[in-house]
């Protein structure tokens, strides 16, 4: 949580923290100035104190929104110090990023860089700074990154946040269910009133449209994908196909917040109509490891041995799994999810590379979302909750939906 | 344009470039790959040669999308690799990209960076990289990097996009000033059939959902900002406040394709009902420096002049200008303009920064918008288009739309 920032900061012995790049669409950026308007911008924060937001003067009324004090990033104008060093741009971005720390009061220990930004010309950057800075290291971390530490526990208003993207996340999800069910069939295609095919494409419009209605942004778009696609976990469906009766389709939602703020994220599959013996054999083998794997989450425990247990539990129904075979692709071929927050993917993992940081902590939002697939068979299936690791022990899926597999068309 | 790249790359005697980073919303990718849904790819191309995209398999089938050749990140599993370095995770991504590069053939020279990416590990990868690499040097371009010369002149299909854009969002405009048009006026203020009062969150809602069901995005929001407000360029507009006949309203509107792909960027000030004089004359006053300006313009010119030129034509009108003073706050106290494509900004610059490589050369795509700005007299008045340089020395408006201060409201 944000309130540990400081005590994570003295365990991993870092003075400082820098953020760089746009106020929005940049979870680290986001997460401590609450996403204001901004092009580009520094954030600096030593240990102990508030952080101090480096701005344009143009931007200067946006940065203000953050509550944070706002310095402007040019007290000395860009084109002073562009003569100063014979207008090169390298020099001079990094002498502004020295006066900058300079005046932060940041010039020795040890300070972890974060942001999203143009990784070239930050490598530049940082690599000349740190040629040139003597008593300051600048730390690129890894994996369990102090800043991602804190942002891995949400505090109240942070679940609460969330929550409400579920209640629109389920929201659009229902109507696009009565907007398919509302739909005529005709050899076994979906059609609608004029008797043209309804296309993947008009759906993920009809997504787009009714998320935009309730104000939220769907910056990495939906997997609507049907059949051989839904076999492949992360195909986002073909636009022109049209939507075929029996098939099973994955549809994973992940919207987030306007400004790139926290997301929510949500799976169903469907079969329009009916289900196969087939699909539904597939449905009911995740169902009962979807059912099984939310009754065992415990406070504390290691996220990867749900990997490991999810991978246990589909190999007992005589599937292939990731655990067994890395390479495969049919079966169960991913982790069994994720953190959420201000990233759609974050902290804690539950696949490889997870480690004794991973934990089911009181505060996380992870995905559960086991899956099979089988491209070649023409078909997968997911089931995707988001769910809160509440201190009291309860993990609450953030938004109810139902998990039918069958969805009636044409009536 | 994409066509002149390795040309470009030998012109600054670069052997290879890398691309990192998720697939959209992340130009340097959607430039090479046309866009793929990827989470997280390398895009590796030697010059001369075609580039190779290294995805997860379970992105496979989407990479395949962009017709390059797609190879696995991962040919040994990532649990191999991370086992082989006692789960040092920094180790293991270096040791995959060592690997990645190995398997394209990239050896020895220079290699560019590029690509939107988190800033803390890409440092922290990038420099134990360079560390391990005997032949190869890592270069991080700021300015004009090969790739961005590249991207700031384009080709037919990229300002056809671009046109499409400028459709959709006078298209959106239009809407809007419709929207407008159709309230009544209660009290010199904007309400609704309900007699409650317009605020600009409610336009801006509008705003985002008439450009979802165009099927864009509007990944940076919109500027709506009225009187002071209006008078600060970069203030985003306070949802919270209520239309007011009389203001100077400074609209700026900055859709994308969807997957963060190509912009369009159009602003236009509006006063609701009527002008005072004062308004009309700062209106008047920026309408003429738009008109000398893009009567002005030529193939092959370079973009500072433009703006030593708008600051002569402010001046003369009695403004104070960021040329005379880079620090004012009050007049003209931005640049004229900047290059428009995958990147809302990007190459040429016309302000600060600007060099010899800032040139109106054909095929640039380059906003013009010069702006007025008094914020302690509660105004502000822009007038922007985008504007394509043809091959033909035509300097052609990408999309139509009047540029009236007045919009008449309640009639």
């Amino acid at each position: 949580m944000k309130t540990e920032l400081d005590a994570l900061m003295s365990a991993s012995d870092l003075d400082a923290v820098l953020v760089q790049g746009a106020g929005q669409h940049n979870p680290a950026m986001v997460y401590l100035t609450g996403g204001a308007h901004l092009t580009g911008a520094y954030l600096v924060k030593k240990r102990g104190e508030p952080g101090l937001l480096y701005c344009s003067a143009m931007e200067r009324e946006e940065a203000a929104l953050s509550g944070l004090e706002v310095r402007l990033m040019d007290r000395v104008p860009f084109s002073e110090l562009m003569a100063k060093v014979d207008g090169d741009l390298l020099e001079a971005m990094v002498l502004r990023l020295e006066m900058i720390l300079e005046d932060a009061g940041v010039t020795s220990g040890r300070m972890a860089i974060y942001g999203k930004a143009d990784l070239g010309s930050g490598y530049a950057i940082l690599s000349r700074l740190q040629e040139r800075l003597s008593g300051l290291t600048l730390v690129g971390e890894l994996g369990h990154s102090v800043l991602g530490q804190a942002m891995t526990t949400k505090d109240e208003e942070e679940v609460a946040r969330i929550r409400q993207m579920g209640a629109i996340t389920v929201g659009v999800v229902g109507q696009v269910a009565d907007f398919l069910s509302g739909q005529r069939v005709q050899d076994e295609v979906l059609v609608d009133e004029a008797g043209d095919p309804v296309t993947i494409g008009t759906v993920k419009r009809h997504i787009n449209l009714w998320l935009a209605a309730r104000g939220v942004e769907n910056p990495k778009g939906a997997i609507f994908a049907q059949g051989r696609e839904a076999g492949i976990p992360h195909s986002t469906g073909n636009p022109t196909h049209t939507l075929r009766l029996g098939q099973t389709i994955v549809f994973d939602i992940f919207p987030s917040e306007a400004g790139g703020g926290y997301f929510y994220d949500f799976t169903r599959t469907w079969c329009l109509g009916y289900a196969p013996d087939e699909a539904l054999a597939l449905y009911e083998d995740v169902l009962a490891v979807y059912q099984q794997i939310m009754g065992e989450l415990r406070l504390g425990t290691l996220c990867r041995d749900y990997q490991k247990r999810t991978c246990e539990l589909f190999a007992a129904q005589g599937h292939p799994t990731i655990c067994d075979n890395p390479q495969t692709q049919d079966g169960y071929v991913h982790s069994l999810g994720h953190g959420l927050g201000l990233n759609v993917h974050e902290k804690p993992t539950f696949g490889v590379g997870a480690t004794e940081s991973d934990r089911l902590d009181p505060g996380v939002v992870v995905t559960i979302e086991p899956g099979l697939y089988y491209p070649d068979r023409g078909m997968g299936v997911r089931l995707e909750d988001s769910v809160y690791a509440r201190p009291d022990g309860v993990f609450e899926v953030l938004a109810d939906y139902p998990l039918d597999l069958v969805l009636p068309v044409g009536s």
